[in-house]
């Protein structure tokens, strides 16, 4: 079974495991004090063209999604996403186990503009009773979505204008930032997107790591007392080395980049063998996830031999499949993948 | 600098980095699903002789105690724990942050007895305003201590006994277990810690991996949507391939036994060191964590040389230190701190 | 001004501050403890039909609905409601605050069906990755609803069954409880009411008292530490009895039956004059509010003699208003209501 | 029966019933936003010469500690107490389910000092990890406290000082203030506990109202979004009114510094038959609770006419009681007590 299923089914890059392997032995203080996450840090402010920004690692992203938000909070405040943001859905109601109500916005491909917000301040603040209603006060976007649609630098000037302008906090989840980074689309450069958010953080997990997520504060508003919030939540690795080992690993010599642009790549041929035989997609992604719509006996045939998700139901007849690339899918997996969807169109 | 201030302070054993290296190409399923956590979950139940519990791999500590604690208390209910227990003292209120409130017991050597639990739980309910008082429903101990002790088997037949008669659900923080385990004293195998309690972990954080613990549930009634509470908590590896790995590999062939008790040898000889040279220590401890009082001076010159953590003032010319062994201290370390030892008192 | 806009912008009915008064010296104990409460308990039980209900008296809608909900469900468990249900709205975020996620469903008229709740359910489970998503345990419903608008009896033994057979707890807010069974359309006793659902409330605040609502708990497996969870969220009045001789007061002679009954005929009263004058109605409610369709030149007219609420915009010309009749609406004021209302349409 | 066992056992002043059955029939807006509300705000703000606070009013202690604490701290914070507060022990953990934990101080007395704050505060901040601590950012006292001590003018002003120097909050809980301020040794007029602290409030459930706090905020930094809070934690009473109507009448002509001094006077009358009779003390109480020792066999004599609370036992022939008198405690009974204190100890 070759998996096109998601993107965190192999181990690391092996880069990261040599550098594991090699520092071993080295003793070092433990929750994210040593040398590598020091390096590691300095390595992302340059990235980011942030020299100022607080760079803090943690583990996972449902973990970092909570940290941030129970950090910027108050009890009465909530957090405005699209209706599919992963803290909407898929998340377990972790953000309401922080005490915060997440305002969902309805959303076709998985971003929400500008305007959208505006609406949310605006309704609350010209209700006359808006003390009975949480108060909008987060703005949660995830780059790419969790369709693998991608934000445009205008349409996040606007969400940051739009934020400024209504003092909402702007956060970024870049659990696949990389995947969005590297697509052919991306006008958004890592420095810009530092620039146009308050706090963000730059994925691992999917890109190469075992795992880990770097957040990147920018707005020193919310700097304070942040690995605190680390440590309440679970969050602060007794062996944070690991996680500086592999984020400087990751972004030494641009390895970070290279991962993320050989899983576009896979999943751009993917895509253009599905778009040659005229299959239609659910979301118009250029980033790792591809949501082609497929017949069901299609998708039965290379079910057999390849797995992927299927996403949702069309019709009686046909259904959206998703296919994910990764940092490590095989050339030959690909291939493999594209002579299939060739011949099953053949065989009409 | 050698390092004696923490059991964290180094990667993992190498045969847990081998077996990452081995494996790290192969796809498997995320969040615990794959067979490598299925094979550890077998050789955990295995080496706990509780062939029915209920096997979870979460990353560290904090998340685990959380996790637990969140699981099994209705929200008017609190846990008892001495005033030294970890989840007490050392996790940023992140049981505070669930919703429930610790209740502290005064303990000399971090142990709490099984009297001490019947009379919180009689004085709750003998008051005639219970209602306004948190009620005791769980017992939280750790074993080691955070000082190092351990519970003897009588010890935890007897708070076993207590809990059952009180409708009390026991938990075991064993952050440090494998070091209580090996432990010369010990009289207490891993079965039946497994079965005088509702639910602890093993860990492996401290004992040879790079991270993990590994909570077993036997109590049928705690069982239930445990994989939720993990999720929810931030506690669900996307990788969890990794967690089964590194477990798999601590319980195939004793791996986790023999780390264990490397770390209680090297442990003993500093502690005979110590002793042999007429030093007092603040607890009894027979664990990877020893605490002699020192003279001022002397502590100035071992740290010169040495790292280890000075844990509080005795008087104004002395202090109690803490040293930690672990699974990877080096005999040659070893050696020069005893041989240091000796020479402190040598001059006087 | 005369006031149509909400059912408590009044004290209470004058017997209520009668025994306020009478009583007011005897000396009795604390929170909810003494004579009163428990003969309000027996009227209440005797009133539903439920010998073996355990009745609990709290101040407030909001702290009642937060209390049953935290203590039903566990930290993974959520609760379906319609979208404009009053926890989902109106109560800023308490549900969320206790760390609960609700699950909104659409609705036009403020009411759920017993289909969607099972669609909620079988969605849950048939995901594969449940676990990372929050788990529907509990259904509030509000009968009245915030529009008016009441459950039928097969509707609320569909929903009954549904809920038995998907193991969901049912709750039933009642803020306006009194309304709905004065409803001419009312097919749904409160002994019935009291049987198809697990926990409800029986409101005061709106119906004659000062404040105050009654839970009526007829799920044995609800009833355990209640008294606890209203403690700690803030809800148990010190003098408790203030609570029971409202409550004694309402349900001693048919109070409560009365003045919900003439909260119906004036509001009945006003719908006829709308009606007969051919507006339209957003909502098809037979209970204390009504929700005609209005120009907004007719709006404004009548604001400066009325109070109401102006519910939401139609078109450019046009708006929902509420009016909102109450145990104390005089008859003057709807007469005069009434022939405003008939003056409007003559004049065109 | 006499009851003395506490300070809520009758309803209110007649006063305050006269005024709510003379406003009874008036329509007001709702949710504190009426007239009443408004001039009790200014009469408050009058007697506290703090013509800038914030006043707001709750139903019960409760309620009002849990919402100024939630309001006030980040989820990594925690309030420093008396291990006997009142949110350290009788609010079943409701402050814990906000997610604050609460830093318990020892306290002979029911106070803190100013150098025990420091202490928490240098502990905290010389601790290498403190992130892993839980951060002492508000102080609460209450006064007087649970055991009817008052703090002095000059032990206030070393504790805001203190706190103004660590840069920590500090709260009083009120609920009995006014006995406080009529107690002979009082040198803190409300005024100086106004400028003297950031937020208070002032009990009226134990002094002549049927219920209600009235919080005052005078640090402005602290004001914001108030409302919501108080609405979130179920606090926000519809019929605001009843709440302004009865602080208003408290306030107007100074009815709560009489009923106060009523309470002071009976309670001291008591003391000093105590004292003739040479009984001792547990706690110099100059309030409304005293806390005299007694024989057992006396207690149980007094039993039959008079209902008082047992505190806690000295030894096995004597132990603490509790008399607590109120504003409406009847001069009748009182001198039935003193004649039977005098009458014990005539027949020895």
């Amino acid at each position: 079974m070759i998996r096109f299923d998601n993107d965190y089914a192999e181990g690391a890059h092996p880069q990261i495991l040599k550098r594991l392997f090699e520092t071993n032995e080295e003793q070092s203080p433990g929750y994210g004090m040593d040398r590598f996450c020091e390096s590691a840090r300095n390595l992302i402010r340059k990235a980011c063209n942030a020299p100022e920004a607080d760079i803090h690692f943690l583990v996972g992203g449902t973990q970092t999604n909570t940290t941030i938000i129970a950090s910027v909070l108050r009890p009465h405040q909530g957090v405005v996403s699209a209706h599919s943001g992963h803290i909407a859905v898929h998340e377990t109601g972790a953000i309401e186990a922080t005490g915060h109500k997440i305002l969902p916005l309805p959303s076709e491909d998985g971003k929400i503009q500008a305007d959208q917000v505006r609406r949310v301040y605006e309704e609350h603040w010209n209700d006359a009773t808006h003390e009975h209603i949480v108060q909008p006060a987060l703005v949660y976007i995830s780059n790419p979505t969790e369709f693998g649609t991608t934000y445009s630098k205008s349409e996040l000037e606007e969400l940051r204008t739009t934020c400024l302008e209504c003092n909402l906090t702007l956060m970024i989840d870049g659990a696949r930032l990389g995947y969005g980074l590297a697509s052919e689309d991306n006008d958004l450069p890592l420095a810009d997107i530092a620039k146009l958010c308050d706090v963000f953080y730059i994925g691992g997990t999917k890109i190469g790591a075992l795992f880990g997520e770097a957040v990147v504060i920018t707005n020193p508003a919310l700097k304070k007392d942040f690995r605190y919030l680390i440590k309440q939540r679970g969050g602060l690795l007794a062996k944070g080395r690991l996680l500086g080992i592999q984020f400087e690993t990751l972004f030494e010599d641009g390895l970070y980049q290279e991962l993320s642009k050989h899983a576009i790549d896979a999943a751009m041929t993917i895509r253009k063998a599905f778009e040659h035989n005229a299959f239609k997609f659910k979301y118009n992604s250029k980033t790792n996830q591809q949501f082609p719509i497929m017949r069901n006996d299609y998708i039965e045939e290379l079910s057999k031999k390849y797995s992927f998700h299927t996403w949702e139901k069309v019709n009686e007849s046909e259904s959206v499949v998703r296919f994910c690339t990764s940092w490590s899918t095989k050339a030959e997996h690909v291939d493999s993948l594209v002579n299939d969807i060739n011949s099953l169109k053949r065989r009409e």
